[in-house]
């Protein structure tokens, strides 16, 4: 399939590897013109407040930007406006400052940076940087939950390690002898073989590739030599590979890309992942209450926002307490509510009942907007410093924990940058939710204002989930090759502004369920397919007949997987899948869509499915206008090698028919469907 | 002393450490419009081609610049100009493209970014990235000179280790059992200490740090809580803090910057000097041929370009056999000679006689232009990718020996990825120098000239040459202490062509001479000096009667001390002339001056320099202008803590005068003057 690249119309060459037969074109004026041409079109594209308004499709949204709006608290949306028209340099990829002679940019007067650059590196550079920047962002996740994982083994954290299972059937997967080893015995080992994967530099195995990944897939990165060392090494490298006058040669830097997304995989994703499900256990099946209308008048209200698990635990677990209800309920309220923002909602929401998930990022403005929390619980990632101005509004405390992360005018109680009080958690969560029942007193005085919506939603689903409830995974199988299911899509990311918020999911999802793709989702995207009723099975009265038939009358037709980091659990389920039918990953009618990106992190996890041979589809085009090559090389250049493209058609109307007309040439392929 | 900031006139406040009582002054318009001012000020002291022409000091760049143009080869210089004007978002470091719903700007019209970051948080996430870029440039030098040692200690890299007083000092400093070990077992261990140091996950000891910093900066260091946990590791973290909308606090962002810091120095600078000063000894003082002039028609002719010692020594080592020499002549060659560009040239000086440096890295085009070269080999950083065009004109051979540095229409032998053929070593050297012989039989008909300028250099200074010629470092104190010596700056740094190539420099080592002020230099900053006879006897002719007479006659006014890794030598130099005379280093009449810095490693050097306490001068503005907080908390802000400043200055006449005020203030607090 060609893939369809926005309004852009380059000629697509698909990159051979031979490294030293490059032609040399310099950038004409034409190609600068045409590529500058190609960047004014998407621009126009973007969304503005006011469709959002219009068009948004939760309906607290859209009662909540008006709100802020009277108040006169700017939104992500407002500061979009404000930075129209965006610079189109930085759009292509085409501007550098990567180092201090410049910046240098791209035009037909300079068609070569001062260094000799060209587009071609430049745009290729910044590319693997962002992706760099993924790495570290789920590899900090990783190792934070990891170094939890190996102190609580060590007996230097108080927490109880919920995941046996899970621990037990890692250590197997590893090669580990567990005759006779405690399950913190096991814990710690695997604990100290992720931060090895994450930390090495002497070239050795990369443990969890060799362990998980499908053999089929090993030979394929083996042979497009991009297995990583460590995923440290790996961003670090990618930092010097890009450096001043360092690597000049876009493919060896796209070469380097594609080995930071298996580092991104293997020790950001799955670290963490492992990490987080041997700690607290994978979570079950269950129902939820769902956006801001569950928000509770009358009770101390705290809500957890960003990725690390570890104190949000303890956190939860204190403020359940009797010691702490006892002091609440001294304070005048009536209990401890807790709620969930971004990712570590979900994780929470998963795992301890009644830990009600509001918002993604983007509308945790909105969620302060209600007046409603009196503390906000902030770590990493994802959590955008605006927030300081509507908490400051609404005399809402808020809290930082993690020493890579503070906001200015925010309270901080967390480990320091070398941990030396991890075994203080306890005390550092009393202390929060100590200050969460005082900040409640304090603020009787401000006004609430609670927009009427709320939902329930089935959550829970991961591949132990389902081959428990099916006994495996072969009827799903063989309701994918009947054709009940004609699909599966894994439809996650996070949120842009570029997009009329959170309606390319729900649109995508919706256009999906009723032509019978079983849909997975995690992170932000899944909020709004939380909130709009898509997890509930009143969602299967527009879901295909096939599918409908397949999820009987208590499953949902999307199904909710957790945090972002969680696509391990889709990939986990492709994988088992495919083993299942003896197919390889590629030939599979699976497809990932993260229609709405736009963090470094989303690079990643998209690039991470193309990896396993999957294609990705997008409304949002990552910065590769400024040049043809590395765009080709991008969206469809990894065709004939990892067996995948990045298909981007910023209509989403159009992608979701794309990613039909994808798995139903899949299935005919198969030979499960006839022409 | 109060900084003086080019033409920027912010009021200085010293940032205090309090984390959590931030003003939160939201960016109005009229500060806006100040900084953008203040750029628009700044951009136009910025250098042109023509003032190259007119100013730059060494005759045979003027005269190549004007050779490039007869034949219609673009330089540096060219492209500079063509880049203008740059734009003032990326000069003031406040534009973001972090993530990808920008990239956003700060203007009147828009204070804040999408996610809320305003200017200060902006301009510190990128400075940030710049300096974690830093860390990557040397960290992966030192890596890449720590696996050589681990694996020739170990026998898997047939390289004998020269350099065994340095190990054996080396292993008394980190506190390992000598006793009955071999230099092998001391080097192997040596080397898996450093790696450690460059690769430690888990919270533990900076291994460098607790053995050879002075005890009082290991205090300062950890009241600030900057002690990295190791330089993968920071660096992974700085990408991580700065990804979007991760830290909110551009404070908490410049704590990072300080951190990492350390980990540029005690990583990748000592850690690059011990692998390779372990590996290759130190080098010994010695009078060295310096400049295009010594360029030798009829001769193989091969440059080597870059940063790493390994493949080069087992290149030079076969060029200089009987085998290759008999082959170079069968095809009509005199012989092979070995010449240095940037800090490959300068590290082979030292260790193997007779491999002549010619230029620094922005020279290196000038160098291919002459047309005298047969082969050049590239390896890692500070390798423009424009050196391929002139290339191509000249029929050179380009060979790149990195994988981690690539460039279209080169041929490439090196270790891969996993450094899998490192044993290999000597099959690709002798491929590369026999590529040299065929490409001098291939291109006879290629037209040179050769500019007639060379001159001889003393070079190899360290501090063991200081202690052996004068039995320890008292002599120079008593100089220093007497006033023969006024003080001692450190002259380094990149080339930029913001301001007229290698003025500054040359004009700043004039006034200091003469001032009595003793220079140390290397990397791309000593080209000038070297080419200008400033490391040659003859300069003592204007060097102030006081240093002079401590020089007596066969020591020149400027001590050339190697590759920029060599600023180790320097600190090393510093802080053991501090500990003679009792004194904190930051009380000492040192100083640190990179008058034309331009790469992200240039940031490191600096700041490693103010690290110990000692001012920093520089020609150059960092990014910053779009916050007038970190500026000051980069310029000026840890004067208190760290005990030093960063001072910029766009004038060098003017900072030249600013660094002896600097050094006679010291003295004067010292009691060594009077006021």
């Amino acid at each position: 399939m060609e893939a369809i690249i926005g309004k852009v119309k380059y000629h697509h060459q698909i990159i051979n590897g031979e490294g030293n037969s490059h032609n040399n074109n310099n950038h004409g004026g034409s190609e600068v013109n045409d590529y500058l041409q190609a960047v004014s079109e998407y621009r126009k594209t973007f969304a503005s407040k006011q469709d959002v308004l219009d068009n948004t499709p939760d309906p607290a949204v859209r009662e909540m930007l008006l709100h802020m709006e009277q108040i006169g608290c700017d939104t992500t949306f407002d500061r979009f406006d404000q930075q129209k028209p965006q610079c189109s340099f930085g759009l292509a990829g085409s501007c550098c400052r990567i180092c201090y002679m410049g910046p240098c940019k791209i035009t037909p007067k300079s068609p070569k940076g001062i260094c000799g650059a060209d587009a071609d590196l430049i745009v290729a550079r910044n590319i693997l940087r962002g992706m760099a920047g993924g790495v570290a962002g789920h590899g900090i996740h990783a190792r934070e939950v990891l170094l939890a994982l190996k102190n609580a083994a060590e007996g230097k954290l108080n927490l109880p390690i919920l995941g046996e299972d899970k621990v037990k059937k890692t250590a197997v997967q590893f090669g580990l002898e567990t005759e006779g080893k405690t399950v913190n015995e096991l814990a710690s080992q695997i604990a100290d073989i992720l931060l090895e994967d994450l930390s090495r530099t002497v070239p050795g195995t990369f443990r969890a590739i060799e362990a998980n990944a499908p053999e089929e897939r090993k030979k394929v990165w083996k042979e497009m030599d991009i297995i990583p060392i460590g995923a440290y090494h790996e961003a670090f490298e990618a930092l010097h590979r890009t450096g001043a006058a360092t690597d000049g040669d876009w493919e060896n830097v796209m070469k380097q890309f594609l080995r930071c997304g298996l580092a991104f995989v293997w020790s950001g994703v799955v670290g963490s992942a492992i990490g987080t499900d041997s700690l607290f256990g994978i979570g079950n099946r269950s129902t939820s209450k769902v956006n801001v209308g569950a928000l509770k008048k009358g009770y101390v209200n705290i809500a957890v926002h960003g990725h690390l698990p570890v104190l949000v635990s303890e956190i939860v677990k204190q403020g359940r307490s009797e010691e702490f209800i006892k002091l609440a309920k001294e304070n005048g309220a009536e209990g401890i509510q807790f709620y969930g923002v971004c990712c570590s909602g979900l994780s929470a929401m998963y795992r301890y009942n009644d830990v009600i998930p509001l918002s993604n990022a983007i509308g945790a403005e909105l969620v302060l907007g209600t007046g409603a929390l009196d503390l906000w619980v902030a770590d990493v990632q994802d959590v955008y410093p605006s927030i300081m101005d509507v908490a400051r509004c609404y005399k809402t405390t808020v809290v930082t924990t993690s020493d890579s992360a503070r906001l200015p005018g925010a309270e901080h109680y967390g480990y320091d940058h070398q941990h030396s009080n991890i075994g203080e958690t306890e005390a550092l969560a009393k202390k929060i939710i100590t200050r969460a029942i005082e900040s409640f007193a304090d603020r009787r005085d401000v006004p609430v204002f609670i927009p009427s919506y709320e939902v329930d939603a089935e959550i829970g689903f991961s591949l132990e989930y389902i081959q428990n409830r099916f006994g495996g995974v072969k009827p799903v199988l063989d309701a994918m090759k009947s054709g009940k299911i004609l699909g599966i899509v894994n439809l996650v990311g996070c949120n842009n502004p570029r997009v009329v918020y959170e309606k390319t999911v729900v649109d995508i999802a919706d256009i999906l369920i009723k032509n019978n793709v079983l849909v997975l989702t995690n992170g932000c995207a899944s909020f709004p397919l939380l909130k709009l009723g898509f997890c509930n099975t009143s969602a299967l009265a527009k879901t295909g007949e096939g599918l409908r038939s397949f999820l009987e009358s208590d499953l949902p037709p999307v199904w909710h997987m957790g945090e972002c980091i969680d696509n391990a659990r889709a990939s986990g389920l492709f994988t088992t899948l495919a083993k299942e039918a003896g197919e390889l990953i590629k030939d599979m009618p699976f497809a990932l869509s993260s229609p709405e990106w736009s963090n470094e992190k989303g690079i990643g996890a998209a690039l991470g499915f193309r990896l396993l041979g999957i294609n990705s589809y997008h409304c949002v085009h990552a910065p590769v206008h400024g040049s043809e090559k590395v765009m080709n090389f991008l969206y469809t250049g990894t065709k004939d090698t990892l067996g995948s493209t990045m298909n981007v058609e910023v209509d989403h109307i159009k992608l979701a028919e794309m990613i039909l007309q994808d798995l139903r040439e899949k299935r005919v392929a198969l030979g499960w469907d006839k022409e």
